[in-house]
């Protein structure tokens, strides 16, 4: 069976209950996520080998946060334990016209902290056949990122096929230095994985007209920069999500791939349960369809399919399994009760 | 005041809380419910009296099971004590494009190990004006079967009136076994109650044209069925109830009975808080208004209006009122609240 | 800073958890709120200075109370310590075709129970630029109404700006009760909220062709009753929410004032988390704009997306930031996550 | 089997969670009780029938009410639905040093507002061998009064045996009041149960030497003040309640009977889950071994015992078999599993 | 590092919440455990590699079930897929003079169903030092008993050394059968672990003057009843718990060893947060010192230790780490705050 | 009315349900409290102006901290909102053998990264009748130490008393950095409270035989270091806490203060609920004490007292009020119910 190796920080998810208000809320439902971590999720949950690469620091809630890994099935063994803090986002759900809101609590963690060397690749990436990182780690450092690019360097050196998504925050460095960055990280990328406002800040990348707070698709556009983005970086695909926001409980979701041609996925109408880590769960079903062969426009439907469910699953992590998403897959969206 | 008597077991449901999937509880809400006692429920929600006859265990989960059912007025003076366990059911709410789940873990129930002869049915009927049972209760063995044919005799006897629901449930037995066992309890119903893949499955009846997976509604398919089974089994009046499934969040709900003509209510778009028990809350209130003596056309809508409301009430039981229910017969839909 | 001054009671508000029903309520989620100090609590959460006037009993729910008003920052030092009882209402949520429903047990509070001369007026509107009441104080008894004269004096002799929200309450008096004790309280108001029906009941004050029960809304119909409203009783503005329930959980909501010239904000289709208080946060955001010196227009779109907002927060007050009403304001209703 | 009546007010009980404090409680966990609906709630645990006399109001509220009595299989038919209100007491869980409290907010209640003629008591004290109150409820007004005067004319007339608790409570009534009042009302009582506080409080009766509040017991006092009832009264047997209150979590419980010869249980030491209900616990297995005509020392066991359980028990009822007490009388008191 | 493999069954547990009573209960709180699963959950605790070998069914709550121990470190691989229920048990927790209750529903689970030649013990046993399993196994019939004999079988020719929990469970079968069964299976154990009353039920090895229900411990007698179970059945090292169980609440906790010279830990009062999984994580902390070898005396006190711990540890497991049952036998039992 | 002004972090605290262990936690209860908040909540709850200077962000987290010291009363208005983070510490409840634990994550966070000349402290004070803070405060970081040195120079200019706890935390800073801090900022405190691990720890100073570990007061001891502690560093009056652990569940509870004589208060076996913020509880009923002018023995009483209800209170703050603290004081400790 196949093997996915993820790089990332996981974090603790701190969210109150229902659709309180952060001042509101009198406790935190807590779970643990992150980009590259639900990515991990997803693929465990299709019955792959997965390992998640990250540090954590000695406590019990670091112990936590790989007790959340293990339970579904994810290899831990290369966690590296050391430093101080698990890293915290503040997650408060949005509704109507009130969106949802993060407060990242995630300076100083212990996967900020690593440092080139602390990982052995060589052991890590043993046995692997893909390995998945995104921009939010090399965002945290330079010490970070220079540990991105061991593990890329012995990625290359095996033959591990490479994916990324771009996941841009702004909150954590500028547009300039992350273009600095990622344009070496995403040279020569198998797979890509990035939003038209992604490419736009980080490689500025935009296609003429395009006015992404308009909330209209322009599929045009889409296949303008996902072409100037293979061209230039020799990715060999792109794949982005393309989603309407009607308002915080109900978003149209559609999403797309480009290999040299363009592959769109039907469009969902989702009624939201929770939408974070909604297009890590489009990463890690589109890798899987990868790993799996799946040509372009199954592998695009699948992902799209997956993604879709997932915004119905509260968490971070898509706990869906193959045969659901292979159900909505086939046309069986209507909600009857599965007896 | 007329007394109804449902014949069923009922059943210890668990669900995780909100939206979470089976995987992510660590608790589980407890409701008792079954589709014969949630018929029962209704109709003391809406004044009759009420026995629910069925058989639990000794122990204090079984006693518990008893108490949901006094609690809103039931009697239970002819419940069995007897056997070793409360039959289970899991229930995981959907939403969107994840559909609703059911694992059922009933086997070995109390009541699945009912005997011949165990009910004292001249004594359990008596002050009976109708008797309500479904398609389940046979299907859970030979022993059960023969204690609906014993209950039917001394309905026959005393002269009570009949419905029954068929329930198909294919993972309780083969359509082949329901057609053979079927065929003679429905015979000369007063009511029976169907969907047009409850009487597809089992007897083999459908119209021309129908495609119950598509989910489009063919009123002129019901219709025929419907005129079908009342020819092949002296049934008195058909009614069904035609869902369709937008999403796992958002269904249309129409009901139609047929006794000779036909009646349609009213179609509800419901936006769904809990949709188990909707198609017993539609029996449970139908009998209410054939006891009353609505009109064809009042007794669909109140039926209508009665189910419609179920699918925003949680639990199994329909947990409304008459005055409810007829505020929205006669309209008023709009949500204003009721101070 | 301006200073708000509201005078009214404030209740304990006791819900079932999520939709459950009254009857399957095990706990219920415990929040304080009331007309006038729903009011109070916008205008605190913009950040002026508030000052919330009432009685409540010595006790720790009184005490209670007090918290959740001194928690976002209302002034409490002139709240009567007096009398036995806080005055209760019980809420339960609405979905679908199911109205949301009150059950109020406000009878012999501490406030109900107020005496003329109780409050120090002279020193609780000291430094005061704005006084609001609504009509649920006058309808508590005629010893409330004799307190809302003191303050309407107090008010006029200091120069303090007046608003009122009518908010007829047929279970507390009668329309010509309310007709006869109105009539004077709302004289030369420089701020009236009402809907078409409170006009209609109080002041026999209607547009010829409106329904109300109709759910369409009429906008001339609105004009011609603020207009009649401005006229009879010398108020410099109306303001009006209308609300279009489609359901108990989706409504349309807009806002509009009138004084003299019509101003209507957006529509908003608001999905609803919690509807108990919107209008008040209509009030709310209205005053606070009226003290800003925004033009009309602005005024009634800041109300409109304030009170729009507030249906997607649980509980009374309407716990959303100056900043958040503004980029709803300015279009950003979309839903997008806000890191 | 036989019946027993109970006359009195069911209140809606309202704990913060846990030890949470008033001011603190964010939820309340609802529950119902009060001193006479608790022992009918003891008698119907143990297999008797029982019915429930009292008045709650038409809404969801009073509903609940009579839900939680029919729950435990209690007869709730001679209920009069009438008036507005629920009666309502806050109970804050006490810990260690710190005491537990309870607020009372049930003035107004529907019960409160019974008239004399409201009850049919003739009906409802029919097939009845036993009646039940306390001075709690003549402590309500003199319209309960003369209630209560019905019934015991009522039960004289039937031959129906009668109890009383006499449960002071000083924020009812005065001492004065009562005694004028209690003085007829305990007249020929079959049993009396009462605390030393009691008996000092309303009739003047204490033992020299006795100090109530020192925490220590004095067995003679007790004696001599049951002696001195059922001289004073004609009462047939006198039934006290000894708790040493070492701290709010840990109390010593003993009971006694005086009927010319006095009768103590074993003394338990009990860590206390839930305090309230203690007492009526007691009266309710007391009354339950005069109807099985249990001898006077198995007698005083049996509710020893089973009061002492009450003490491991969430909420006002004694949820406890007879079974259950049976083995705590037998000595088994070590708390091993039962599987 | 060492790996111990477990053979038996996980059970869902379902548990009111705090100490509400079964028929109390809205809601129970899941968790996942058994007696050989609990051993297993210690170790891997301790930091020991750990297999568990049972047969699951292939829905969600299987999977959950697989997870929980996933989680904890646990290997699953050799867990079957197959079958169609998990075994449940309710319980509920005591306190003071209620004893805390269990309600078995575990018929026809799938690891009930279990055959012979199922599970490929050559495998499953590969790599383990370590093989433990309970007489709850055997006992749950014939098929289950015959794979015990398997992996005896296995373990004897690989040289893995053997432990056994006897755990007799008189509702699961009796005393004859486990004594036929047993007899074999005893034979030449590395550990036994039982209590006095599990040697007399099932083998009939009592002390002279030994009477279990009298709560009080006799040293000599289980120093008599080790030697005698370490003759006639070749063991070993017999281990046993002595539980004074002076309240549900509150218990003495010692444990003693038998090897030719007995050992017992200190004395720890324990007051109760959850008892179930005392025994059983007695067990595990005890295989653990062997395989680390450690001396007599310091096995029996880290075991004792270890288990006393687990008293304060809610669920079945024994979520405590290796330091901080070390510094519990070190004797630092105050309490002090852990910064 | 006196004003109190205390100065210090106020963190988020995180605690699993009831007694689950972190490593089980979905969900946590959060509150906001810290060594100084806690003394300034308690001088609140007693009637005190208070006053609470610290930094917060600007964010809802912080926000939501500042709701929680407004709630009880506590002045904000010189509460700095800079910085990025609130200080969080999780809080794992112990019982029995097994200690509380705490995981401190509170670097970086705004009140740390104050910096001398952010708080205009002749305004802070204004007003302020005594100032408060601790050890804790210093220990993050020199740039707060000024900030400390600036709030006593302008105590100092205006005759503010100023009281500080000790708190010696050996994760924060070592013992020789606290040495040379605290020297200089204990000098002429008019009150110092420590322990015997404190002074010994940071001061070097400790009595001769003492051994803090074993658990055994030793009364000479404590006076001994209190009168070094007075006369080394001309602090007015000594007061200390003196706890015996004898678990995680209950302790003996006695304080003392010494001002060249030594008073004792009571001492209070406290079963706990909480104990976090017992010592802040005490200092806190200390200060009112002094500022009420109690003597030393009623002062040691009072708060001694106070200090022993905070163990049965939920929370970092002492939610009590001055006549629940002279009710126990008089010795009502029995826990008798407050109705």
């Amino acid at each position: 069976m196949e093997r996915v190796a993820c790089f990332g920080e996981i974090m603790l998810r701190l969210s109150p209950e229902g659709y309180l208000r952060f001042q509101q809320a009198g406790s935190f439902v807590a779970v643990y996520g992150g980009a590259e971590a639900n990515v991990c999720a997803s693929l465990a949950q299709f019955g792959l080998k997965t390992r998640f690469i990250t540090a954590l620091p000695s406590h019990a809630i670091g112990q936590a946060a790989v007790n959340a890994l293990r339970a579904i099935g994810i290899e831990t063994d290369y966690i590296l334990i050391q430093g101080s803090r698990v890293g915290i986002y503040f997650s408060e759900k949005g509704a109507a016209q009130r969106p949802s809101k993060v407060i990242y609590d995630r300076a100083g963690s212990s996967f900020s902290q690593i440092q080139p060397g602390d990982i052995n690749w060589e052991a890590a990436l043993d046995g692997v056949d893909w390995f998945h990182f995104t921009g939010i780690t090399p965002a945290l450092g330079d010490n970070v990122t220079e540990s991105v690019k061991e593990a890329l360097a012995t990625a290359h050196r095996k033959g591990i096929r490479v994916s990324c998504d771009l996941n841009y925050r702004k909150n954590l460095w500028t547009a300039e230095k992350a273009r600095s960055v990622m344009t070496e990280l995403v040279q020569g990328l198998d797979l890509c994985i990035a939003n038209e406002e992604d490419c736009k800040s980080v490689f500025g990348i935009s296609s003429p007209g395009s006015d992404i707070d308009s909330g209209n698709l322009n599929h045009e556009g889409y296949l303008y920069v996902a072409e100037q983005m293979r061209k230039q970086f020799g990715i060999s695909e792109m794949a982005v999500t393309l989603r309407q926001s009607h308002s915080a409980s109900d978003n149209d979701w559609t999403v797309m791939t480009y290999d040299g041609e363009s592959h769109f996925s039907r469009t969902y109408p989702v009624h939201i349960v929770d939408r974070v880590g909604g297009g890590d769960s489009f990463g890690g079903a589109l890798i899987y369809a990868k790993l799996k062969g799946f040509d372009a426009q199954k592998a695009v439907e699948f992902a799209g399919a997956a993604s879709a469910l997932k915004h119905s699953v509260e968490g971070d992590f898509n706990i869906v399994s193959l045969d659901e998403v292979e159900r909505l897959m086939r046309g069986d969206g209507s909600g009857r009760v599965q007896r």
